[in-house]
């Protein structure tokens, strides 16, 4: 398994494919930046007049729903609706569902109308999605681990994806297998944006290998071990953010296979 | 003093209140990782469709005004409303308002329509809001300190709300008396998005405390500390900026009461 | 010629050009620190309802198409429109030019209605907005670099305007002669918006040397020292984007006199 993701990762530096994100403003920066670290590239836009356009050079879309609004809900439609026609794959950061109406039925909708093949967010988010009432305190997930997993495999069996369940332990299942991948730092969750950024790699690593689940799974282990490297001998938030970035530019094929801590069970 | 600002410190941090930011597109990173590093709760959400759920949950309303057009301003008056309605502090920062009549107008409109609790400019923009004529070269401040002062007075018995000037020296005044905080370092005014974090820290402080004038005082320091303990050593804005998140994260209440540099006065 | 970049740097920093900016969103905060730490000011502002303010006040305008959408093409025409008027510098950086037909019609608008001063971008985006097809892949310059001379060399003479080819060695030219700039470092294109940087650095120095063919490389050449400076002892992109902040602020005349690798020929 950690020789998989290992070559996964040289394949992603070869191949360097295009992750289009429609995305929120809060992260678009450091989303941008950790795709091009990692060897991927990011391209952003988000008008309805180049949407078609920028798919037809894409190898993956990312939809992101924080910083929400109606236009941007109709740039996310467009796109889904092209990729799903060309056929890359489509991954889905339900960013503060939950937290509004208005983000949790977009959710909703991006889900039962276009079956993204990925579904990734925090434990609050992914319960939103299923639809189960909860309380989301902004985008922090507060909410029971195992409701957010029950949900993830809910989703997973009736949409047929993909469902990540992110946090201290990582929870990816295709509805009939499950990752637990065990990579990652409490400071991760102290910096904007981390949550975006593995969203965006989930899509590099889509983008690069059929089998999704796998690919998921790789993305969080990958994203995991750059944010323990970069915790080491930090002074707090702000470095560990620049040191992450550092991280996912040297990480090698051989820290993979060091670090990975993944494991796959069946249900 | 520095006592009370130091448990105020611990309280916000026990406390993790939720601000909700409708700002400006160039410091949104910022904003929100200076809030997570302090020890608040960040959202950013602009949507009319989704603002009186997310202010349902949020502990204040921090509305800044860079970057500013019409559909934003008009999520700030839905926001400004609700929040009024529920009864949390609204924190105004009126970035460039001086610059342009647009900003200048929507600041005095959002303060004259919804007193908000606490107004954070520098001298140009409060000299502006008070509705007087003055040369601002684009966000910098250029204006008279004395009348910025004056300008605070007025707007403060006016509209009974807080007012900062910020500087070299913070002048905070609520009409009857006024702090003077001398904490913070001139690279602070070499990184874009530092008055913004400014005022986001005031809304975090705001949340927690129900003496406003103190509040914002508070937060001010501990900003300007902040700013003085990632200044040593420092090579430039870039490494500045990064260190200043670092400090928010590490700055605990005995720093507060080493560094804290404010002093309270009757008018 | 050394000399010359030299004495430009000196009366940037005691000119302070207040540089306005239109950009994209991936972008904003980056570009607006980098102008503080050159020693320039910036303003960001889009509002249709606050352009001619801006304008009266700027002393270049930058327009930087990433992140592109129908209403802020609206604001970059009467942006233009406003800055013609007033005779301030143009800098258009047409980014993704190519990349989709949106962007490619917008940049060849923005060219032949407002004969920008200088048009900037990569060797794909410089034939994009020569109207030569071409597969761009992103925002990365995949096109052959003779390509990119000509289609610059053919916009310059039609349009009467400075038209800079970036890559490795940056291209120049005014029609007539050309400049080659050897400045610059590897890690520059690991870093989303180092692109962007540059325009509004140019923008800068186009605000206060008249020689626009001349500020233009100047400013090229002063990004580049900035960015090999910031590329020694470095870890990564994530690093090396706060050192590249970090050298802006700190590059002087005389590191100028010393790095600076620039040619000028006829042509």
């Amino acid at each position: 398994m950690k020789h998989k993701i290992a070559s996964l990762l040289n394949k992603l530096r070869q191949t360097k494919p295009l992750v289009h994100n429609i995305t929120n403003f809060v992260v678009m920066s450091t989303t941008a930046n950790a795709l091009l670290s990692l060897g991927a590239s990011p391209i952003m836009a988000h008008a309805p007049e180049e949407i078609d356009d920028i798919i037809k050079i894409a190898d993956a879309l990312v939809l992101n729903i924080g910083t929400l609004s109606k236009s941007w809900v109709n740039s996310m439609l467009i796109a889904a609706k092209s990729a799903k026609v060309k056929g890359i794959p489509i991954i889905l950061d339900p960013v503060g569902a939950g937290a509004s109406k208005f983000r949790t039925n977009i959710a909703q909708q991006l889900i039962s109308d276009f079956f993204p093949s990925v579904l990734k967010g925090n434990a609050s988010e992914i319960i939103a999605c299923a639809g189960i009432e909860s309380k989301t305190k902004g985008v922090d997930s507060v909410n029971n681990v195992n409701d957010a997993k029950m949900s993830a495999l809910e989703i997973s069996r009736k949409y047929h994806l993909t469902v990540a369940v992110t946090g201290p332990e990582d929870f990816i299942t295709d509805g009939q297998r499950y990752f637990i991948v065990k990579n990652g730092h409490a400071l991760m969750s102290k910096v904007t944006g981390t949550g975006c950024m593995a969203s965006a790699i989930v899509g590099a690593f889509c983008a690069i290998e059929n089998d999704l689940f796998l690919a998921t799974a790789s993305a969080l282990s990958v994203f995991g071990i750059a944010g323990e490297l970069a915790a080491t001998e930090c002074r707090g938030p702000g470095t560990f953010s620049i040191k992450l970035i550092d991280s996912l530019y040297q990480i090698t094929p051989d820290t993979i296979e060091k670090f990975a801590r993944i494991e796959c069970q069946n249900l």
